[in-house]
């Protein structure tokens, strides 16, 4: 069942024992919505805790730092950012029943008893600035979780998903003393060493092709190994191909842990179609971002995706 | 002198032939500036055109492709985001009294005979988007032009310099209907080919001291060579090491063509001053981001480079 923005803030002001559920692998947004609306529900003298299945990344110690969870039976379980109920990971047993969705994302398939739902929101963290707003006002620790994940939800502004709406919202929260410097820069420009020794070698395993269109990077098991890198420390790695000048259709060989299959993305720039190429191997997903799977070693994976994107190049007629 | 904004607007109305000088080296900043105010004057009806003493970059292809310019005697001439008048490079001998100066540099030194400069502007676009607002209003070219100034300048709002304002003021041009996710791509998701080899090869050569707080890289005259990559290539490179996390001083060591002289670039976090360690080697910056030459061979600047360091460090007794 839908529900209004008003709804939310009413009948938050009128529960007292408060969970708030954010999505496993947490990322800035459902950290952000989480912490947001768990201060602003503490700040109503309610209490009010934070439940991830996974840990949260010691990067978002500066918000995370100014809270203190009690153990309490709740009475309103919220999920926030949540798309789909299995998103929760390992804590979705332990609360059958979810009371009030808060999401931005248009695949959101209503499992909570009411849903609020924008997916014009560039991040979920919008939507929970105008809930904070209508409880009472948004203090400093508020400001910095929501411009956090409004942030990182965008590539700091970068991505077409940014509207003129979340430009103003980062505004007001920057005049509440937001350190939105220091923040972008724990959040954008910094790299753990391990991430940058898998860069490293990506970047010299890569194999350009039709004329310099077409990058192949392979990213091996030896590398992520060697490297100590853990998963949550590659994100974003498989758009390194793509960002070099003239390559329109940017690939990643990702080598899987003790298997022969590899994880492959493909991202794309008109007019080619990242999907289009996935659909060739069994995969899909996005026009300019998609993946698959090819269940072969990843010299032979190399081969079967540089000779398909040959074919594709010439049947496209790109030169 | 100074101007006020009012007064710029009512002067700009009442002249007919304006040339618009930008600094060399051009940036999105001077780019934007001088393009937008050269259209909000040809909308008025006037002659105008922008003077570049270097080649503006193909990839500002989608401003400047709107832009024909005829030749014709000035009877007004305005320098935007020019600091000094020997930024305007080669053409500062040709235009030798300039009429008029916008800028946002703290450092400008008044050559104009009118000179507005507001320092708290993060871009010198945010001052010329309120000139073009008194002009009659903006359009679609002006408004990717201001954009992409205000963009560039703060690292797409990732940097200190950005305010509130900057965000308001994007907002507007979004809604004018920039192409702002296309622009970002172009300015902070492309590198060439060039550009990635000689990025390849300096993240192969960082070494890191003091426990991994302190890296240096070397960028070679061979790899440069190599690679083929210009220096507009390069902006931003030094950067580099002091996104590693834990590194709190990155220093990188640049090879020049010809010479034994090595140009030196330092980026520290605190409590690491990056400008006294560079006073060290008689150079010299801000606290953060600092510079020096070395006048060696690159290894023996690197055993240099290193000693220094170390020794700063422990005097500053970090481990």
């Amino acid at each position: 069942m839908k529900i209004s923005l008003e709804e939310i803030a009413k009948t938050l002001k009128s529960v007292d024992n408060v969970v708030i559920l954010i999505h496993h692998f947490p990322d800035g947004d459902t950290i952000g919505c989480g912490f947001a609306l768990c201060r602003a529900l503490q700040n109503l003298g309610k209490k009010a805790r934070v439940e991830c299945a996974d840990e949260i990344g010691e990067q978002y110690g500066y918000i995370t730092e100014n809270f203190v969870f009690d153990d309490f039976e709740p009475d309103y379980v919220i999920a926030v950012d949540v798309a789909a109920k299995n998103l929760l990971g390992d804590i979705k047993e332990k609360y059958q029943k979810i009371d009030l969705c808060i999401d931005h994302h248009a695949t959101n398939d209503f499992y909570a008893n009411k849903t609020f739902v924008d997916a014009k929101s560039a991040a979920a963290c919008e939507i929970v600035y105008e809930i904070c707003r209508k409880l009472g006002g948004i203090d400093l620790v508020q400001a910095s979780a929501l411009y956090t994940g409004i942030s990182t939800d965008t590539g700091c502004f970068k991505f077409s998903n940014t509207t003129s709406k979340t430009h103003r919202i980062a505004a007001d929260l920057m005049e509440m003393g937001v350190d939105y410097a220091e923040i972008n820069r724990i959040m954008f420009d910094t790299k753990s060493v391990s991430r940058m020794q898998v860069e490293k070698d990506a970047l010299n395993s890569i194999k350009f092709f039709c004329g310099g269109k077409v990058a192949i990077m392979t990213i091996t098991k030896e590398s992520r190994v060697n490297s100590g890198a853990k998963d949550s420390e590659l994100e974003g790695i498989t758009g390194l191909p793509r960002t070099i000048e003239g390559v329109v259709l940017g690939i990643t060989i990702r080598e899987r842990d003790n298997t022969d299959i590899c994880k492959i993305s493909a991202r794309s720039n008109p007019p080619v179609s990242a999907s289009d190429f996935c659909t060739l191997f069994g995969g899909g997903g996005h026009e300019r971002a998609a993946g698959c799977e090819i269940n072969e070693p990843k010299e032979k994976a190399f081969e079967m995706l540089k000779n398909a994107a040959e074919k594709m190049f010439e049947e496209l007629g790109i030169k």
